[in-house]
């Protein structure tokens, strides 16, 4: 039942995807069963930053993210590293139970029962310039499990060409599911600044390819915390 | 049955509001009822341009939409100057017919029955800053003339306090509604380049009132074609 928190803030927007612009307070937990390449939270992930993963019952959560929203129910993101690894079935049932609504963003590697229980989905299945494959049954029976419960919807976060040709064929595994595109980031550093002209370039480098290949299918989004924050933590 | 269209252009995203990343050619039409003080479509809205709206009838406002998906049906969005001043029916109709699908943004000051044709209506009243004032009673044709055909939204532009302090009252009134904040954008001179900083800072801006006013209600999203493409037209 004990989470491993590596950080909780907001209320801010989230940045990406489906719930884009929407007043949430995230939950991120340590761990993940993944090493992308160009991970933008190795503080989350990589298990040298273990021994800052506090450990946490729903009960100090819900605490926390009560203190934040002011008591005001919003959604709750919750992130990682990859959230999956955790139990947040308590945090989710008790949060619920006062009015908080739950996001979960996860590659979709490992299912867990209580994706069932969210209000949103995001399965963002990585590219090959993430350097890690995935593993497709796994990632149906993530959406097995979630079932008819929350929204499920896919994102993906696109680099360069090779990525592009693999979300259409990830599309055309699952048409049905609402898909989202991103450009990526490879400017993560916490410390630097971003540099807005790039971030935007990048963006309307994934638009051009969208609507050369004529493929209307997708939405194609920014993260907007980066361009407001650029890698700040805690924002 | 003869639409004055202004522009049709894309495909390119919706750069705002509920359908932001989605792929979409625009079809703008001229004339308006209102004048807001800092719009940012005059082309379309000024009289003194009604020599450029060229008279196209539903047939030929399709073919050129045909041409520019490459035949792919996608999002058609209606916009203007005031697109409901005129008779979109026949267009939707023949559109639909094919598998496009129709958005249209509107001040909300003149209701039409072809609102229930559409398959999202966002609905923009005008704040303070504006100039204009809104007619409630005609913003409530509006949503009873969309009926439950499409999804309908709000979307209000927010240029200072006065004009935040509006919307959370237009919220009020209409709290089922989803509802889309957006910051304004004071330079709108298609000629002149967008500061990026500057864009982001009022956005930022939004976001830190919502969060202070402990308001989740709202999504706040920038115009990601202004931070794109600053205010050129055609994209």
């Amino acid at each position: 039942m004990t989470l491993r928190v590596a950080e909780i803030f907001g209320p801010t927007i989230q940045g990406e995807g489906v719930l884009i612009g929407a007043p949430t307070v995230f939950v991120r937990t340590g761990g993940c069963d993944y090493r992308c390449s160009w991970c933008d939270s190795l503080h989350a992930v990589d298990s040298a930053h273990r021994h800052d993963w506090l450990p946490m019952d729903p009960e100090a959560v819900m605490t926390e993210v009560r203190a934040l929203s002011g008591d005001r129910p919003l959604t709750v993101s919750l992130s990682g590293g990859n959230p999956a690894i955790h139990d947040f079935a308590p945090l989710i049932a008790l949060g619920k139970s006062e009015g908080y609504t739950f996001a979960c963003e996860t590659q979709g590697s490992i299912a867990k029962p209580w994706f069932a229980a969210l209000d949103t989905l995001v399965l963002s299945p990585k590219p090959p310039s993430s350097g890690e494959e995935v593993d497709w049954s796994a990632f149906e029976r993530c959406l097995e499990a979630a079932g008819n419960g929350p929204e499920s919807v896919i994102k993906i976060v696109i680099f360069d060409d090779a990525d592009f040709a693999w979300a259409q064929a990830a599309h055309a595994r699952f048409p049905d599911l609402p898909l989202y595109l991103q450009p990526g980031n490879l400017m993560v550093d916490p410390d630097k600044p971003v540099d807005l002209t790039e971030t935007t370039a990048r963006l309307e480098w994934l638009i051009d390819k969208v609507v050369a290949a004529g493929w209307f299918a997708p939405r194609v989004l920014p993260q907007l915390h980066v361009m407001v924050w650029g890698n700040k933590r805690g924002v």
